[in-house]
């Protein structure tokens, strides 16, 4: 089945905000065996809008919408579409029902406008929006789908994973489509394409590399008549790639770094504390992200100020004096210092030079000390990055986690001795 | 005049690659105003990209294409735009002789397959590409003028800067368009747009809300013959929308909470140290964010486990067992203990329930807990939040900023007194 797909809002045609759903959607599309040929971004005019769902609708079997379908005046996408379609807005009792429960829940007053959210094309099934107000459309024509959704990136996204993919991969027609992602830290994306040179890929599936900063994802996509086929496609070359990847593959698909270092933390019966200086508590941010990370989250510090790094970490003064703030020495003291101060069986510490200012000569902006207190011994690592503030941040605290995701697998190795 | 953008390649159809060029551009055009109506992306067929290319010169007044340029078999723009024009494509010796230089700098061979990029559609204008091998190209045609451009970011971007814009200025005729954006917190959009019903907005100026988590941006576009009456007519209308949302606004453009938060701790010569429970440390991580942000922020805690709110914040058992570990007491107790610990002039504090566990009738998921000490009052706010994990995390985040922001700005108004 052909896609296209129709993103509405000013804010994209005028550049103010990068099309971050069309991506989206195009990659979750292709997962379900749909390619989508063609993406529009209009405004939120009513007369560019209707021609341009009549020119895709005349092209395509699934147009997928997003944007538009607020309470406000500048939300035109289903009156619209009913127009284009020639079907009457419709009220939806139920959908009015959800809107005044929100609004009940917030404890707020219900605003008249809230109302026209309601109103559905004729013969058209809404998608419950988990977390907003606005719920998506499913719209069955006679020779195409139109699904319209909230240009919300997180509501958009709730409603695709609920409802639209378990209902387009039910529809089936495509080949299936059977993807793999890997996800590694710590190695370059060239060395995994000089991986990637050895191992043979049948032409059956295609690989993708997406690196973000300090890990690339390895994507395998196989396409196949059956989904069982494409998944014999799949496995043997998963199977080699990660043997080939080793320790560097940290986990699969929707996996994140923290999840597995979480993972890892609960298997082994362990608690962590953090003290973070130039990360400013982004890895503690990170950890808590994962639901039930307070069974291993002890808690941290965000040691910006000498001061935090003496009096609630117990770093002492001649070792800040001597070696500076920014020193495996201090990264090494305030990982003990947070584990005697959380109580946790393993401290970790960041402390480094975030910039843009701050960097000398000796000491570069990009420089970071890790220290790593497991009560028995202290290891220290030391790493330069480059990039503006937040991304030297971000590396920081990637490179942090990975690094206690690799401690503590080897943990495992040795209590298993 | 009105443009459209034709972005080529399937890295964009396919969701690989977010289509950041159209944006750059969106947001160029508009400043030498030209307004883009539409953004269209394509792959790389052929047949698909003449019928684009006819569809959009039946439109606009300018086309402005981006990918497709280079020298290998997929790049088809050229050859299509020649199509579609009905134009031949013409041998360049200079483009050629730029090429061989090109190769010649970077000790490479010359590759055959580079000389593709020295034709181009009869009646075109070579535009030079500082960084890469693959000209710009500006056609002029009866009652269009089309632009293509190489999709690698920073040679389009190269070519735009020197090349495309100043002719498109030299053009005129487009109105001129100005932008203003007013940026809320804690208001919500249904009362906003309450607020604009009762100002009268003028025909010239397009209004736009865009939502986020407790926080909406108000979006102002002014379209004029010249940039000062955009300008002049944007002004009023602006400074009417400001005095009615107050407070609300907490900056413009490309503002961010955190950064204005700073701002405000400098001018009042403030530091800040935050005790963060739910949130994680998503507070100071924010807060550090903002380059510099090292003078007013001294640290924090992140105080997961309830023995780190009573040994490093110095919580009372009493208060946790009587009270809980979310309760406005406990955040009043932890916000002052934070400021002690990290000798900041102004604690805050946050606890409450990210969930999706922990919850009670009682004291459920979303509720959250904040404390604000500046060593002679304590304050506390509660509020429930809706939405998962990270959503209740952001939205803890975003509402103890802008609380502590809406407490600077008080804080001047006292010392003026």
């Amino acid at each position: 089945m052909h896609a296209e797909l129709l993103t509405i809002g000013s804010e994209l045609t005028s550049g103010v905000t990068v099309n971050s759903n069309a991506a989206y959607l195009a990659r979750r599309l292709a997962e379900v065996g749909i390619v989508c040929s063609r993406q529009v971004a209009v405004g939120d005019e009513r007369a560019v809008l209707r021609e341009a769902i009549r020119e895709a609708l005349g092209r395509c079997g699934l147009l997928v919408m997003t944007g538009g379908l607020g309470p406000t005046f500048d939300d035109v996408t289903l009156e619209t579409l009913a127009e284009a379609t020639g079907r009457p807005l419709i009220y939806h009792p139920e959908i009015a029902a959800g809107i005044r429960r929100f609004y009940t829940r917030l404890g707020r007053r219900l605003q008249r406008a809230a109302m026209r959210q309601a109103y559905v094309p004729r013969g058209a099934t809404p998608l419950p929006n988990p977390i907003g107000t606005a719920p998506g459309v499913w719209l069955p024509l006679a020779d195409a789908i139109v699904v319209a959704l909230p240009g919300v990136p997180g509501e958009m996204r709730a409603i695709v994973e609920r409802f639209v993919l378990p209902r387009l991969k039910r529809l089936g027609g495509g080949a299936a489509v059977e993807t793999r992602t890997l996800r590694t830290a710590g190695v370059a994306e060239l060395s995994i394409q000089a991986i990637l040179a050895r191992l043979r890929i049948p032409d059956a599936i295609q690989v993708g590399l997406y690196p973000h900063l300090r890990m690339v994802d390895v994507r395998l996509t196989a396409t196949a008549p059956t989904r069982r086929q494409a998944q014999t496609a799949l496995r043997p070359l998963e199977t080699r790639l990660r043997r080939a990847l080793g320790s560097a593959v940290y986990g699969s698909d929707e996996d994140t770094l923290e999840e597995i270092v979480g993972r890892l933390l609960v298997a082994r019966r362990l608690t962590v504390g953090v003290a973070e200086s130039c990360t400013g508590g982004q890895v503690c941010d990170r950890l808590t992200n994962v639901p039930g990370s307070s069974r291993y989250v002890r808690g941290g510090v965000v040691a910006y100020h000498n001061d935090v790094k003496r009096r609630s970490l117990g770093v002492p003064v001649e070792t800040l004096e001597r070696f500076g703030a920014v020193s495996a020495q201090t990264a090494a003291r305030m990982a003990e210092g947070v584990r005697r101060l959380t109580g946790a069986s393993v401290g970790l510490a960041i402390t480094g030079i975030a910039g843009p200012a701050g960097g000398t000569s000796r000491k570069p902006v990009g420089l970071v000390c890790l220290g790593l207190s497991d009560g028995r011994r202290t290891r220290t690592l030391q790493r330069r990055f480059f990039g503006d503030r937040r991304s030297i941040k971000t590396q920081a605290a990637q490179t942090a986690l990975n690094w206690l995701r690799l401690f503590l697998l080897k943990k495992n190795t040795r209590g298993n001795r």
